[in-house]
């Protein structure tokens, strides 16, 4: 995320440095990435979403004057599950079946509770790192779920929250990328959550003001290919042949694109096997645009939670412009389903468009446009929205992840430890590591490197109120050995009792 | 594998084209790494073993004039465990508690048996691909291990094996290593397996020999960080600022190494994202340098495969030269252990020589001489031996590994079918990927692309024979059914006979 590149900078600049920031692409934005035509006027192809807890990135929008809306949630949400269509109204789908509500209580709950003993900025430590981080996250499930429905939902969870597979996934690594968001309401809620706003005009736009307060500094189409620490600055060159030196570099890729620079001398051990064990995940983002938002007409707010193995398309949600205009549908095809079509021929994916057999949305109406990103495409991205942990590689190499090499520091939003992989964490990891620039050259104490940020007014954050039962419903399992205490109670006291009346049982 | 690239050009120059090799290192050989010095002669820092069925690599070494010589495994090899030393013969220690050698007779069959299932050529198609991709070997080993000396040592084998842990490796990715290594026997064997040989005055020898022939065709010190195929001939440029043209190019880096290079036109989604999913393996080799090989006098050949947590090393081979000088032992600190000492700082790991009190063969006689080779710190290898797959990218990207990218064709051993990983899987790897470009220049027809190789005659591979025992005996599952099932027979048995004398069965 280029905004973390860029809010180093600008922290820098403010404070009178003279920082110039190398951008690989041909625009600023890195993994956001706005789009402006006729169709559309504008459509993010990249990140989009914000939400409270995310103030960062508020007060950023905020100083270039960029307004947040709230992305439409009036209207019932639909989950499409084993070819039927259920409306329903919150950030989850209801469960009816007693045994799956109870065992979608208790997964959520689970998660949570495991998150809470994970320190945010070092998941390395918690109490159970190593034996978690041993684990996949469908290990987990398999072990968590009772109901092969809770555990189709939870596979669904990860591929929206992180868009890779939970046996592809650490345990500790996805239950601390929940927690660093706020937990499992925060993460997946549109309305109070990770979901609940864009930004009017687009997420670039942040990126763009910033770029335009740095003028100059800012270098396009320069990808880093060699950082030499051997000299008394360091000196940095990029494909379109030139030479930069300075005293301290930020590198603001994704760890795994650190790869593409040539180091001078060599990166420390650990870190140069950390870049080669942190992949990025899969993800192709789809627009659908329509004469008019007929959904919301029919009741349906444009949000569809999809299981569906033969539908590619795994979350929509309205992406209809604040005012009314330019009615579409945005949809995520996911990890598994985002790699088969990468596979297939260009005749074969072309447009691969929401299954309208699948869809009963948008079956009454015909698309008018489509818009679509594949970031498994993108060299300098990797992929999107974020880099993920395999198992293993977090308890062993974690802790070197934001570690300086050097007169190298590190930000993007993978080092973030609050909304990481969100907008919000690449401004966190930008700031401060800026910050620890300006410490080392003795400008700010250590102690101001991390700081907290206050409330955005306009975005305020609620708690998320758990009912009596949430907190206190049993699981699958813990119902069934309550059964089983029960039945063996009950079946006792029967027992006694009978044996009382045949006067076997003598009193004492 | 620098024998990659240069199998492949030596190939391809005999056949009268004319190839040029970049060379990223001031040195030829890659994952080879033979040192000489005054102390140790020549010492192999990297790859170094050699054994019946690799043909291709025998056959270089022998046009090269480069000999072999056995490992020595003439005396007694020690199994170390739980702080005791325990002295055997034979590929694998010996087992003496019933349930223990019913689990590791069980634990090797069940693996080839599996392993027989899957194509060497495309492990992605084996009936049970989906699902055992998805699982960890921790996970397989859990499910077929009953005792925890048999989970332990299966630990080790992977260890060992891939330079990793059970519980990074996918199940479906170790069992066709193994495989298509021969077989659980054929890779950990000495005598008539993988480490049965090396080659007389070092395996650089080869690379050496071939880089000679090649002449000024080899440019050293030569890193590419830029392909560009855009144009009529693909444009190849290095970190010394030389550009080079080029009908056809061959990519000769483990797969992670891709990432050193910038492509245009970007690569296609799928090779994108599989190149930051396949990292490298962790290891460190040590040579103990000692007077004399006391070890052999004492009747122990110097291997020793020791399960301590705290030991650093988990796997000895004499090293000894051939003729008997030098007296030495090699020892391996693998996969966590490694990381492990990476993580700590200079003074803390200086000289990770053997625990000489986990080590009785050593602490009997003092060290001379000490080498060691950290591989993780190799930016141009990223960790050695090879490249692993993590849970799931085998089945979802496994079919790219070798597929060519316009006019880049891919080598490098991990993209052999046949020892991939060792040396011998770089030249099938290299010639395979030149007659790739010579078949699409019409020299050759597509059938003759992938050859076999003739047995070498001075390293005959013998057929593993398995004793009856071994085919027939139970696991410790089988074994407790079978008891389950006898005991409910007998009981019926007893109480057959019972009621039959007491008369309440009557005969019909």
């Amino acid at each position: 995320m280029l905004n973390t590149w860029l809010s180093a900078a600008k922290l820098l600049k403010e404070k009178g440095l003279s920082p110039v920031v190398l951008e690989a692409r041909d625009r600023v934005g890195g993994r956001t990435f706005t789009v402006r035509n006729e169709q559309t006027k504008y459509v993010d192809l990249g990140g989009a979403y914000v939400g409270p807890t995310q103030n960062r990135i508020l007060r950023l929008a905020k100083e270039c004057g960029v307004k947040t809306y709230k992305v439409n949630e009036e209207e019932r949400l639909v989950h499409y599950v084993k070819g039927k269509s259920y409306p329903f109204k919150g950030s989850f789908p209801p469960m009816w079946n007693p045994f799956a509500l109870m065992d979608y209580n208790n997964l959520w709950r689970k998660m949570d509770e495991m998150g809470s003993e994970i320190p945010r900025e070092a998941p390395w430590k918690a109490p159970h790192a190593e034996e978690w981080d041993k684990m996949t996250m469908k290990q987990l499930f398999d072990k968590i779920c009772w109901t092969s429905s809770a555990r189709r939902f939870a596979t669904l969870f990860v591929n929206v929250n992180v868009t890779s597979e939970p046996h592809e996934v650490s345990a500790l690594w996805f239950l601390w990328y929940v927690k660093q968001c706020g937990g499992t309401m925060r993460i997946f809620s549109t309305t109070n959550g990770g979901q609940e706003r864009k930004f009017v005009g687009g997420s670039s736009q942040i990126s763009e003001c910033m770029a335009k307060e740095l003028g100059e500094r800012v270098k396009m189409e320069s990808p880093v290919y060699k950082i030499d620490q051997t000299g008394d600055m360091v000196e940095v060159e990029t494909l379109n042949k030139e030479t930069y030196k300075a005293k301290y570099v930020i590198v603001a890729t994704p760890p795994g694109l650190n790869l593409k620079m040539h180091f001078n001398p060599e990166l420390p051990p650990l870190r140069n096997q950390l870049i080669h064990r942190v992949p990025m995940g899969s993800v192709i983002k789809c627009m659908v645009y329509y004469r008019e938002n007929f959904w919301r007409k029919k009741g349906y707010c444009g949000t569809m939670v999809i299981e569906e193995e033969e539908a590619p398309i795994g979350l929509t949600l309205d992406d209809t412009k604040p005012d009314g205009t330019v009615p579409a549908i945005m949809g995520f095809i996911l990890a598994r389903k985002c790699r088969k079509l990468c596979g297939l021929t260009k005749e074969e994916s072309t447009n691969p468009q929401p299954d309208k057999n699948t869809n009963p949305q948008t079956s009454l109406s015909q698309p008018v446009h489509y818009e679509e990103k594949n970031w498994c495409e993108e060299e300098y991205s990797g992929g999107c929205y974020t880099a993920y942990f395999p198992p293993g590689i977090l308890t062993q190499y974690g802790k070197v992840l934001r570690e300086p090499v050097g007169r190298l520091y590190f930000a993007g939003t993978e080092t973030a430890t609050e909304w990481s992989g969100y907008m919000e964490g690449a401004v966190q990891a930008g700031e401060r590591a800026a910050r620890e620039v300006m410490c080392v050259m003795g400008r700010i104490p250590k102690s101001q490197i991390w700081q907290t940020e206050p409330e955005s007014v306009e975005v305020p954050a609620f708690p998320f109120v758990t009912t009596f039962w949430e907190r206190n419903l049993p699981s699958v399992g813990g119902f069934i050995n309550f059964l089983g205490v029960a039945s063996v109670l009950s079946v006792a006291t029967a027992a006694g009792m009978l044996a009382y009346q045949k006067g076997l049982l003598t009193r004492s």
